[in-house]
């Protein structure tokens, strides 16, 4: 690591789009960054060519460490990351491990991702399970939600954690003062929620560390009427893909019927500038990086299906997560 | 009950917007079907004023159980069920149960219509839990979800019953030929689910009866991906309510941003056409109706906020699901 410098080490094989668009985005990113070295792991020969393009100042910071193994993205993860040693995967997160970088990204498989967290880099001792966050705006503020899959079913004291760390997340990352944190429920009064969200929600009014504020319903997450919402992955993950699919679906429907009917063009002309700020403020894309919380070392994640503008997202967010020293403020905070 | 006629029982004081929406929405469908009859039971002194524009034809259909108990929307389900005996909700489900209406329509306190369902009107002998669907417009086709609020956690049991309920539903009602019924997971493929997804999984992949594709994920739900998608109750009340304050949210957002630009005003005006065609494709109003599958009579609910227009949606729902005799078809398709 060079002074001053900020090293992430980029599976390039990762995701529905490597390495093509993982390389444009890390070249984005090191033009952006003037203190952001990535070290790209991977099939050496297929990398090369995509980095082509790079200013000499973003050339000496894209350095490429050849891996010959691929993690795919149906495999079995706990066993693909035990067996593919040399996985571009694997090799990412050794040098988490061993201090070579300060972070790794990837958009590959997303269980494999968590098992390397587990056991490449390692949990931080006091956390049972890691969990992903994700950033998401909302009409009011940004709401951090999590987990979005790192598990399936959670327990009271994973919940409990992952309000913790959520917590720690919204603060110090995005730099809320007292975040409203609060269980996801199927209401609102206290006799709602399963057992494992009850027996969570006993747990957290205990914790007079944090501003706790109870159960939210489905509505108040696009709503924004939390800083951060915590979950179990199963329900993460649904809610999540949910979304994505409804606003697709929205912009589907209207090109649709845009297609159909003349009149609608002509507005639509008069509508670009709002439709373009809209498309801004809800730009995943933007804000591609979802942390795995609760491992000894930064671990991002980017979505499977992230282009160039994703992967430089993503960066720019371990990046973030990094200089914030995200890592030591959740140990610190749960200690 | 007269010749022909189809008599439905209609707790006229559940709901935000009672007695004056739900009585509007009765008036409205009286006038509309010549065939129903409706027996709104609550307080009478309420209930009647709002009734005072019927046509003559309506009103000799629109009659008046006096009810001196209201069950509150936040009130312990089975107790409120049990203790308030004269409820307009309890007197509602007695008319089904006695035969004296062929089913109820309920806009109050959900888990109240649940337990009232079991205990007032019975549960069908060959089911464990009933369960709340609800059909969804999405962009490919109609998908009916269940269960959407009528139990917290599912067994798998459950989950397999709900799928016949569902699969029924959607040949008998909404009328689809062969309907694709899936499970929702947090993937698709056969490692995903949590235990009571996967075994449930296993069950219905042996039933040769329906025709089962599977796991969707939560983008498949707006996109139409499955005719019936099974989920458990907390799942399904979280994304129900995630989606409509998403949907609701996306709108604010215009709305203000149309108030601080001039452009998109006049653009608005263009596609007013193709915002109402929208409005009407995904107007959940317009569907109101939530069948509570399983129990031994037809028991409907609408949604607490629902106007007149919903209420009206709903009965015609709870009608067209009398008239097609949809408890008899789901008790002999689990015999």
């Amino acid at each position: 690591m060079g002074m001053g410098k900020i090293t992430i080490a980029l599976d390039a094989m990762g995701g529905d789009n490597a390495p093509k668009e993982i390389c444009a985005g890390a070249v984005m990113a090191c033009e952006k960054f003037g203190d952001l070295e990535l070290v790209l792991t991977g099939d050496s020969e297929k990398i090369r060519p995509h980095l082509a393009r790079a200013s000499q100042s973003a050339s000496s910071r894209l350095r490429v460490v050849h891996a010959d193994e691929v993690v795919a993205m149906d495999e079995q993860p706990t066993l693909a990351i035990r067996k593919k040693r040399r996985s571009s995967m694997r090799l990412a997160m050794e040098m988490v491990r061993s201090g070579e970088a300060s972070g790794c990204l990837s958009a590959g498989n997303t269980g494999a991702i968590v098992a390397g967290g587990v056991l490449v880099v390692g949990r931080l001792p006091s956390i049972d399970r890691p969990a992903l966050g994700v950033p998401l705006p909302t009409i009011r503020r940004w709401t951090f939600l999590l987990d979005v899959g790192a598990s399936i079913r959670s327990k009271p004291l994973n919940l409990y954690q992952y309000a913790l760390m959520g917590n720690v997340y919204s603060k110090k990352i995005i730099g809320v003062d007292e975040p409203e944190v609060a269980l996801l429920s199927n209401g609102t009064e206290e006799i709602k929620g399963d057992e494992a969200v009850m027996e969570a929600r006993d747990m957290l009014a205990k914790n007079g560390s944090i501003n706790f504020t109870g159960y939210v319903e489905g509505d108040d997450v696009p709503w924004g009427r939390a800083d951060v919402v915590v979950c179990d992955g199963f329900m993460g993950n649904v809610i999540l893909k949910f979304g994505e699919g409804l606003m697709q679906g929205a912009g589907t429907i209207i090109s649709e019927e845009m297609g159909r009917r003349f009149l609608p063009k002509i507005g639509l002309l008069f509508m670009l500038p709002m439709v373009r700020a809209l498309r801004a403020r809800f730009d995943y894309q933007k804000y591609g990086g979802t942390p795995l919380l609760g491992v000894n070392g930064t671990v991002v994640k980017a979505h499977g299906r992230s282009k160039a503008s994703a992967i430089f997202g993503a960066l720019s967010a371990a990046r973030d997560f990094i200089m914030k020293s995200g890592v030591q403020q959740i140990r610190e905070a749960l200690e």
